[in-house]
């Protein structure tokens, strides 16, 4: 009753809709296929989009023509900009979102995308042959033909909610587990493992006393997430900000016997850097208080997310520790916090593509790869998709570099290194980090989407003329003087030294203390050449300016390390015929199968000599 | 953990949802639970409210200070009055929805409603001692007392969902369905059944042709359910009509072998007057085509509603068929149609207040019922509702008369006579359909409900302010007259007959030809008198004077009638002790328990002569 598609997308997450958008966009004909066409995108954890380094990579994925950045966009209730006060590489935005207009406004979008259909079923196998995947087998028992299949299925794999000594089948609260896929997968040889995550209670917004929190505000001048100019909701919503006591964590502790962390039920790994209140608690004991954000959920909705309280401690442990909290005496729970134990499949099963090594044109993006955050699975959708559409038109697969993005740091630490526990993204992943700011994503990767056929010429255009504009700014300030009678006054009052006699305004803004906002006032001439551009574009001249010696320096390591990154190996190759390699690197790269001598190089167990000899191998 | 509430509303539905509202704003204190806090106030199947009769009660509700009517103005994508060229007992107002708009703004009109507390869980018992409910268990395990507890499961109790030779739980698709509420009852003495109902398949409508269909758009004067001034969506947005065919019921007859209404799988009776297709053109095999509404989901969505077409034939039967309807040739299903199968209580074993007779303080409303439709589940929530909070509260309990409501006529038809089958309103159920218009329900009910305290002074006012205008217009027409030489010719072009001498407008108004609209062209004065009224007040003094005769006699019998309706009987009467009473009638008013002598002429078995004997009796 289908026919054959080229690709279809299993999940309606932030993979599976970005996954589908991206194939669809491409020219091939998608089917996502959801469990319930009234839950697609839904922000199963928190009301939030982006921070630090997520936020880049959502940057990324708008500047390449991904749907995430516009959607959170729409749907914000509150922007800001994190890392203001420090370098720009760590400038990272971040949006409160209302998760109703959020869901609603991916849903639109993926019905305004052509070759985007819909099916609501739960898909139960795949169609194998000759280790090529070529469709899909439902609930209902449709067969459904394609030339690739993309599986996002989040936490549903499954997935099993514990909320203290209570256990439930589940892929969210409310919502039904999927079941059949691992099971195939483990006898087509696939390894699977085990992952848990969490989320917190919802509370009833009605019933806190705000006047006992701090009120936080989002940024005044609008920042967005999108490089196009998708139009904002206007107004915005406050959050606020509490802390817990050793009150809240003495309730808490209470519950231990009856978590199911602690008591073994739970075996899966949960996210290091995402723990739940109780892990806090017990890991970090010398802490007298943890923070609390307390985060509407949408523009109207009384419903409060309390983000900080992940919990999967019983019902009862958790209202009560939670009425100890200030602002939040009389806080009455709408749902209690949970923790969900899933399937995933360690990503060293995947080539750089994402697709698996095991089976062709099965692609794996999101929570199924070991990957914790709506940005981490939105970016690996994005990317299967992509090469889902370009395996099937036997075109180049994309594969970005760690040089280039972190989209590219992200796949290339999952396929090269795994992952033991749910993979989160931070600054700290990225060697090349100053290269990879949110500001320049459409630098570095809109012309790679317009390659594709991602974006348009317009757009491309767009991108090349904010990067001559803020060219062509540097080099107006490069030109420009200003004397010393004007500047030392404006230097003075900013606290730094005078000049003695006329300066470029290029050197003066290089100085930490002065803006391109504080040479603006001391130079009509730069004020008027600079009102005909717009603000990102004038950042993007300041950043070059401030930070171009920095840039310079990471572009040459970046250089030097382009002749390993660019030296290609054939994934076929064995590496058991390669004797001088250690025992355990042949067995990792045997796995591993790298693609580059770089990759080679990050495998764990993989040593600077083993490098070496393959360096010497590949030359000849 | 919970505090004790009032009122307990288990599942948020129409039903659920209504109930939650009237027993807060009557000043309750109320949890509503339900299975997931983001599937509030789903509309399971068709995206409209209203029609013939189902129009009325939701007028009735909205006359009484129930959310149906706004949220269904909010959400309204399309507007009709049907039957208007009918008599005004057969006007009945219909919107088509948004249906996530609908879903969002009737959970926004909760969370606004401030004695309405929220909790996501799946109720798996009650708590019951000395035959009174005191609260409620939930999956969680988590105990709530509370005073009374409405039970509002709709299809979810242990639902079973069929297409074609597959069967799965679920109370909608993709939901779970609930469990271990039937079996309590069941054990506490409750008789259960069994009931089924279906819905058609969701298409793509960006896969539609429609111009081979016909274009139905909404009225464009801008009726409104509410008697309030909610604001409506300034657009709207078209429907379509096409129809089956010969070609489509062969297609579909082919599938019959694997129907699991016609192989016996299902045992549950369907609505009579909601059939599916495949019943449809089995039991009306003569008739070559059926028609078929292509309803949109909302004003975005391009998901269409193929209202007509319900089924639970297998999936690749609907779409093979459903491409075989003008300008479906092409047609994606995004979902298919099913039948689902759900458990319900006979009704009988209720009151009129719809408290149930074995459980004190336990309510039971909507599709538990055995009824079908979102404004009969509605209306019983609202009644329910309230009674909950009249019960706990020793109050007289509210018992709408069938001379005086749908809503009236709806409860007592459910208690007195059960179901059999689900249970659809129609303008033929009610004995006094002239009285019970949608154009009065304000007039007839706002009082009541004033008088419980559902509404303000200042909405009784307007009420009031309404019928004193209204009579004003007609006592306004009664004294105005109007000359042969201005009303002639006007006369004759409306094709009535001309007058011999000046005539009073009240009397001209009695003619079927003439609208008051046609009045105000004949006479300055009327117009200018009518300019200070709205729409309304004039179309109420409009019917008055049209219908009088009519309402009249229709009063004329009410009143006979009252003699009866009002003779209470005591409920815990023993009627074997009247032995000059038929067996059979001993037999089933012991079942009823008939609230008058009225209700107990209407139980089938009760014979006029059985009745006779009553009244004697009672008169003693």
């Amino acid at each position: 009753m289908f026919k054959k598609y080229d690709v279809i997308v299993v999940g309606a997450g932030h993979a599976g809709c970005e996954a589908a958008a991206a194939a669809a966009n491409l020219g091939s004909s998608v089917l996502l296929v959801t469990m319930n066409m009234g839950t697609i995108a839904q922000m199963s954890c928190n009301p939030a989009m982006g921070g630090v380094a997520k936020g880049q990579i959502v940057r990324e994925i708008d500047a390449m023509g991904g749907y995430s950045g516009i959607i959170s966009d729409k749907s914000t209730i509150q922007f800001r900009m994190l890392n203001r006060s420090k370098g720009p590489a760590m400038w990272s935005p971040r949006t409160q979102n209302d998760r109703m207009r959020f869901a609603e406004e991916w849903r639109l979008a993926l019905e305004k995308t052509p070759n985007v259909d819909f099916w609501q079923d739960m898909v139960s196998s795949l169609i194998v042959k000759d280790n090529k995947v070529c469709g899909v087998v439902t609930s209902l028992g449709v067969e459904i033909e394609s030339s690739s299949v993309v599986l996002t299925n989040g936490t549903f794999l499954n997935g099993v909610i514990h909320i203290g000594e209570k256990r439930m089948g589940g892929g969210r609260t409310g919502e039904k587990s999927a079941t059949g896929i691992t099971e195939q997968l483990v006898e087509l040889g696939f390894e699977s493992g085990r992952m848990k995550t969490g989320t917190p209670p919802r509370v009833d917004g009605r019933s806190l006393d705000y006047s006992k929190m701090e009120e936080q505000w989002g940024d005044d001048d609008g920042g967005r997430f999108s490089y196009t100019e998708v139009e904002k909701p206007k107004e915005q919503r406050c959050c606020w900000i509490t802390y817990t006591n050793a009150a809240v964590h003495e309730a808490l502790k209470e519950g231990f016997e009856k978590s199911p962390m602690f008591t073994g039920r739970i075996k899966g790994l949960g996210p290091r850097y995402c723990p739940s209140i109780e892990d806090k608690i017990n890991r970090f004991a010398e802490r007298e208080r943890h923070q609390i954000f307390v985060e509407p959920e949408g523009f109207n909705t009384v419903e409060i997310y309390v983000n900080g309280f992940s919990t999967s401690l019983p019902e009862d442990v958790q209202q009560k520790a939670l009425r100890l909290i200030p602002g939040f005496e009389n806080a009455k729970m709408f749902r209690p916090g949970y923790a969900i134990e899933y399937d995933f499949f360690p990503p060293t099963q995947l080539g750089l593509s994402l697709e698996t090594k095991l089976i062709q044109n099965l692609f794996f993006a999101g929570q199924i790869n070991g990957t914790t955050g709506y940005e981490e699975a939105a970016a690996q959708g994005f990317i299967a998709g992509i090469n889902a559409h370009q395996k099937v038109n036997e075109k180049p697969v994309l594969i970005l570099k760690r040089s280039e993005s972190y989209i590219g740091v992200l796949i290339d630490d999952l396929v090269t290194k795994g992952t033991e526990e749910p993979y989160r993204m931070f600054t700290s992943r990225a060697e090349h980090r100053l290269l990879l700011r949110q500001d320049n994503a459409d630098e570095r990767l809109s012309p790679i989407a317009h390659q594709l056929g991602l974006i348009n010429d317009e757009r491309l255009n767009k991108v090349n003329e904010k990067i001559a504009n803020s060219l062509a700014i540097v080099q107006f300030m490069k030109e420009q003087s200003i004397s010393k009678e004007i500047a030392n006054p404006i230097l003075e009052a900013l606290e730094t030294s005078a000049i003695s006699q006329s300066a470029k305004l290029h050197n003066l803004l290089g100085r930490p203390q002065i803006s391109i906002n504080d040479l603006r006032k001391m130079s009509l001439d730069l004020d008027d050449y600079l009102n005909q551009f717009d603000r990102e574009t004038i950042e993007q001249a300041e950043i070059k300016i401030k930070y171009d010696s920095y840039f310079e320096k990471e572009l040459e390591i970046v250089g030097k390390m382009k002749k390993m990154e660019d030296k290609e190996i054939n994934p076929e190759f064995n590496y058991h015929q390669l004797q001088s390699l250690s025992k355990e690197a042949r067995e990792k790269l045997m796995k591993i199968k790298p693609r580059t001598l770089g990759q080679a190089s990050r495998i764990s167990g993989v040593t600077p000599s083993d490098v070496s000899v393959l360096m010497v191998h590949i030359s000849k």
